[in-house]
């Protein structure tokens, strides 16, 4: 790696990395562990459950958290200190702030799937509860105990919606009536979850006028890929990669309809443009962030992502990439599910973190290619159902897809707990169960899940 | 009454009035209810356990809903029926939605204390979890029932905080880089009481375009009075009024130490200007907004108030009106416990109401004088400490004088619980209590309720 962002650094910090167990979370907390510092990696491990309850799981089978951490210190002789706490249980979070005196604390642990929190109102509670409370509490733990900290907080491009003007980077300068003052770019989200982002933002915003704080809040496009520098050195350090229409990205919904022979679904005309970025560009920005903190007082915004695409234009990528193995993908626009402009102005600014030095890795076939590759490898864990079509509408909530699922996701949970509680009232389980011990969900678990020869088709 | 607001209606609606049991919430429902709308007046009864909780009081002493309720029966031959509910109990909020089916619902059950607010973290929490998922509730229970149903919700002009450019009503249209869009107006809101409500806009406004709800979000000044033509019919009538930090206004603080000899004290500078209006016009406002509805899917703004005043042109009216009353008043600047602009630019735009017909009545020293008047009835219920300094800062939250009331009120409110819970245990309580069941705190309840000449000075 050339990047400045990926050499040791000479000062090592304490950073707390809340929401450790995620798709971006565990691979930046080996990131930040592989530059030297002293991570500590939180999660409530919420997602594993919200994939129990819905029917969804990983496409790529993940180790458990404790795996993880005792497999990173195999590996690299590095250490990262696991705790396990939810940020809505505050005394826990102000207990671990406390301890650790963290100089920094990178915040991804909230909910955030836009589609998850528009199945019911329950969701949309949910998501905002969990998200603004746990966001909250953090606010009140570093103000107590360590108000220099540097709050690194994941936003949303999502909170801006799709003004036809163009995007700045979380603030703009209104002229109006002969007067002027730079206020915060007003908002349109997408979503109950990207309301919740948005209402973060204020909430981080106002603690940094009012107490001096320190934060930056990355208003993160799409990220793509799952593959790091770390994730590829063991399968237990691998993380999670979701295609369905609950957790998926599009780009991923695409890449796994492709590797399995199916259609390339669109949602609507196609021209809904959004901002995206390689994972591995996530490591970098988050780290020259952290290299380059705010002033005390001051709520810094920059919009991390590295390139504009339409949903078309995904499409379109998939299907070359695939044309140049000489397969034929067939592209079909169907319904679009969520209320949003299908074809609109869209020219967001990011030259913030490129002023920072960031050396973007741009999407094109050989990601494509590599994403798909994966998918092939696990294509017996590809379910054709949730592949074929969105289980939640904008306008009406979860749809009949959701329920099933989610039924089976509570039968499937209520089986596994029951087997639990049989086991444990006759046996006490060993602290590290046998056998590989990934995380298996409905499908079986992979019989190896260290990396292989992509299938044959 | 001569306005066009105070004709009774040629068309009654049932009306849900949410928070009905506040200082504007039970005026509204009656005023509503004399135009000859079915009105529903819906409470948790919150505000009252906050005073509990706090060791604060109402000046004036209010009758329980249920008294209101058979006294506006007795007084005028109308029916308001009154439900005690929670709008965080989303079943209870959606029963009732779903049984009244209503033409409109009026919005006022939040927490509204800015100061309450910035307490500590729970009450933060409290604050945004209690207004946000109420307001959320809502939003799904119109969906689901009465999507046609015209939401008229309370927001705050706080919400905007001071910016340096005009304040237009809830949009603003943006050039940037020759291009346009009228977007949110962009909010720097005071506290985290107004976070909550700036939260709530997003969720409404996105509620609005995705399911095609008509909302009017009103963003209120700061409002003073107590009486309307309803509230002077008797004494079990009259709504509360508020001097202490956490729940009074500043004008009513002034008028409160102007009546009982006590210097003004000034916040600051005393530059922060605001919007204000009479609780008349509130009364106005909203029926006006309620008698010209929005559009299918159009969340309009409106902001409620009538003029704009310093705390300093405040200070000197309450002066001023004792001046002529022969009375020296003594005004005095204690730092602020806000973290506030105290000499700043302020415009804010309020012709959208006055287009419907509003004729404002203006604040002067009549009004002024008609406050003092109320005070110096009450004056020995008056309690000096809470009303000599703030007890809630900014930057360090509910200082020793929070914590000593609120001690008190803990051990107030464990006392009553105790009586009551003995006194349940030996006998059933008679459906109404003898006496005039006046709510008392922790002062001794007047003897007679009954508006009385104003005590000689």
């Amino acid at each position: 790696m050339q990047e400045a962002s990926h050499r040791p650094v000479s000062t090592s910090k304490t950073v707390i990395v809340l929401g450790a167990d995620g798709y971006i979370g565990w691979p930046m907390a080996m990131h930040l562990s592989r530059l030297g510092h002293r991570v500590v990696a939180v999660d409530n491990l919420a997602r594993r459950q919200w994939d129990e309850e819905g029917g969804t799981e990983s496409l790529v089978p993940i180790a458990t958290m404790e795996q993880r951490v005792d497999r990173w210190l195999a590996c690299t002789g590095r250490t990262i200190t696991y705790e396990r706490l939810d940020l809505c249980d505050h005394d826990a979070l102000d207990a671990c702030v406390a301890r650790w005196r963290p100089e920094a604390v990178v915040h991804f642990a909230e909910q955030r799937s836009a589609p998850f929190s528009m199945i019911d109102r329950e969701h949309a509670v949910r998501t905002q509860v969990n998200n603004i409370v746990g966001n909250l509490n953090l606010l009140f733990a570093l103000q107590a105990h360590v108000p220099e900290c540097h709050l690194v907080k994941l936003g949303s491009m999502g909170e801006y919606g799709a003004p036809n003007i163009d995007i700045e980077e979380g603030y703009i300068t209104i002229e109006h009536n002969g007067r002027s003052d730079r206020l915060p770019y007003p908002k349109v989200p997408h979503s109950f979850y990207h309301l919740s982002k948005v209402a973060d933002s204020q909430n981080i915003h106002f603690a940094c006028r009012i107490w001096g704080l320190r934060a930056t809040d990355l208003n993160q496009g799409v990220v793509y890929g799952c593959e790091t520098d770390d994730t590829v050195l063991h399968p237990e350090l691998i993380t999670r990669l979701d295609y369905d229409s609950i957790w998926g990205t599009a780009l991923n919904r695409f890449c796994a309809q492709a590797a399995t022979g199916n259609p390339v679904t669109v949602y609507g005309k196609g021209g809904q443009t959004r901002g995206y970025l390689d994972i591995r560009d996530t490591m970098a920005c988050i780290t020259l962030t952290l290299d380059n903190p705010p002033e005390a007082g001051e709520c810094r915004v920059f919009n991390q992502f590295t390139e504009q695409f339409t949903l078309n234009q995904l499409a379109d990528l998939v299907a070359g990439a695939r044309r140049h193995h000489g397969q034929d993908t067939t592209i079909v626009h169907l319904p679009n599910p969520r209320v949003e402009a299908e074809e609109h102005y869209y020219n967001a600014k990011h030259t913030r973190l490129l002023d920072l030095g960031l050396q973007p890795h741009f999407l094109g076939e050989t990601l494509v290619d590599s994403l798909i590759e994966v998918v092939a490898r696990h294509a017996h864990r590809v379910d054709p159902v949730l592949l074929e079509r969105p289980s939640v509408d904008w306008r009406t909530g979860g749809n009949e897809v959701w329920r099933q699922y989610a039924d089976e996701g509570r039968r499937g949970a209520l089986a596994r707990a029951t087997v639990e509680l049989v086991g444990a009232a006759t046996r006490r389980p060993p602290a590290h169960p046998g056998g590989n011990g990934l995380a298996g969900g409905r499908s079986v678990p992979e019989p190896a899940a260290r990396p292989a020869e992509p299938a044959a088709e």
